[in-house]
């Protein structure tokens, strides 16, 4: 069974009660309780000793599911080098929403993963541009949301190793909303929506998305490559 | 200087006044007119003999540019293999609008290349999402024509090698209405504006790109690469 | 479970002791024996009526193996487009080794799909470049065959979606030798080696591959886009 | 005119002669000698103030050659971020042989960047698999050298957004040699061959690669994406 780990940085629900009407649990909270049908299912928060991603938690998780907004700076370096290390090992990374602008995912792309956004109550839909791809599993043409925050075009991303999502939004943007890359041996996936004022993440087709991606993140098991030094030429040339 | 044929299907303009209101020397007419202080450059429409694409225009030929609609069965099984076998050489070849059917682009693809479609003069704004991409040269952030045919996901192409534009339209669509292709030693420009009805190659901005377009899509210099039998292991066999 | 048909020319097996010797059960028989115990498994082969793939079958088959040599030009037109709708409906297809020159895979790619060969009974490498990938579960860091066919850049393919294996041979040359593709709804991957003279298809690092590739490439359940004229513009255009 | 700066550490050839007598003017000096007919071209080396890189270089330079290997720890973060800004401001940037362990490449890539290698004199070829892109106009089939240093897979990089070259080696090994990115509004080319010892930059061949190289990852000029909070919805809806 996969073993997935969910971090939020839970601020938004501390302070803001609108927020916390939506998601009396948690992002984090909200997020665990449709995925344990399927997944065996932790979660961590930023307040948490080492924003409970010990060691201990890394090395069991296969998928890391990550929300942040507000506090990406207060992700401690260590913390996210380690987990950065553990995607190039192997673990699969969600990263939703907000989570664009956080140290892990800023390190692991290598740009500036800058954005348009717009906070106006405005519709999104999020259509299929990728039908094959096993993220997309049970998913209908597009995914409708009645209101959220718009995030547009220039999305300041390396152009995803495939991509599967598109998002419009009422104002005139676009947005290249479900995107998929491989750093290392970890997959990694990012999932534009999410706003901590809007119940997204208690839309049954967001949850299939999320679901559906954990699947798909899940580290494939082989031996890690071996790097450096080759044998001399001598011991492996072909015999001519 | 790079030689560009614009082939036109030439057949709306004669029909019907709208659009000969619009285009007055034909589609490929206007587009000529824009490309010849930069290129040398030949039209070719399909009701001349070998819609005017014979041996001697296709093998001088740099770039080709792609233009119909109504029409595309009546293009030549022989003329359609033709151009492949050029393209596969190194020739460019730029596809617009509703040539997405064209009987090259979808041998050229090997998808249905399929779509949605709406007419109902609705705004278009594309959306550059690759800002290195040198088709964008002189572009702003976005492109917007006040009215243009809709066309909306699924788009059924293959994953283009490179994404360059986005379409956002009025109605609640999304397309990727710039996408880049190899086939053999030939660049592919897909690019999506230019329904017969409105002035769309008038545009100055739209011009900008199907001008960066040719420069981009000319031919790389270069030997064809060599198929078949190998040289027999003994003669090329490393010396150790 | 997953549906696979293994199909196979089935000529040098029944023209060719060496051949016959290797797979006495034909190459489809090799490759169905390794993939029963995970998969349902049917094959079919040239010689029979529609070379063994009716409505029926195709529209019962879940992945597609497809080997042949030869013949390619046997294979008569009207199945293959059978198979392309196929795949464009979501039908994976792993495409074996000389399968590359087949009318299927060309149709699929829109490419010559050439390249250099030479039968020299030469070493194979195929080293895995994407660790990430479900299709080298299991597989170490590289895969030998001590003998194989030599196949050579250039490969004349469109540029992989996700480029999985490179093969190094002892002549000198490399090759793109693990290729997948989306193509509508279906899922492709090319894989190289199988030449019918060696015993490629007994060894269990191969095997695994296919095994992995028959998952990976099954078919995502969702219903298929709708193309065509959209709804008009009065019924769906946001509430403003 | 294409302002390109060759910047190599300068290291090996202070220390080590045989390294000296290869590039007596540096590997920068033999660099910027056949770049100069074509470009304007300057150099900066490591103990230069600044590396060489100061503001005015940097914003006066184009394209961005980088050569390093044994003191890569030495060059200063502050330049790495300056270097990476004006990467995602639009300059390009090629990275040589064993820069793919700079700071600024790691950075970049955010991956390992880790490889195999091997130092045995072993002949190299690179073999093209990209024969339409601008980086092999006017190179054969493949470029030979008859020794170099080897590098093989797994190389741990993002999966290229092009892929130019494959590398074969005599012991058996193969790499991703020439490989293409974009990063914001920059376009980088890592290009392997060029270890120290061997006078590969002095190879026709090789200069005609960088020397392509620099055309393609010149800057494409428009004004730079605006990022940030989206003017209000009320300002930009479409009027319906």
């Amino acid at each position: 069974m996969i073993n997935v780990t969910v971090w939020n940085e839970h601020r938004h629900e501390q302070k803001n009660p609108v927020v916390r009407d939506v998601y009396p649990e948690g992002i984090h909270g909200a997020i665990a309780s449709f995925l344990k049908d399927d997944y065996k299912v932790r979660t961590a928060t930023l307040d948490e000793a080492e924003h409970g991603l010990t060691d201990d938690v890394l090395n069991e998780t296969d998928v890391l599911i990550w929300w942040g907004h507000i506090a990406h700076d207060e992700v401690s370096d260590e913390v996210v080098e380690k987990v950065k290390k553990r995607v190039w090992e192997g673990m699969g990374l969600i990263v939703l929403h907000s989570g664009h602008f956080s140290k892990i995912f800023k390190t692991l792309m290598g740009t500036s993963c800058d954005l348009k956004w717009r906070e106006a109550d405005e519709k999104e839909r999020l259509w299929v541009v990728d039908p094959s791809h096993p993220i997309v599993e049970g998913v209908g043409e597009y995914i409708e949301l009645d209101r959220e925050e718009m995030y547009g075009e220039h999305f300041d991303i390396p152009a995803p190793d495939q991509l599967v999502f598109l998002s419009w939004f009422e104002g005139g943007e676009v947005f290249r909303s479900g995107c998929t890359y491989s750093r290392g041996n970890g997959k990694i996936f990012y999932f534009r929506p999410g706003h901590e004022t809007y119940p997204t993440y208690h839309n049954e087709e967001i949850q299939r998305v999320i679901k559906n991606g954990v699947k798909w993140a899940a580290p494939t098991k082989r031996s890690y490559p071996v790097y450096g030094n080759a044998k001399p030429l001598e011991e492996i040339k072909p015999k001519n």
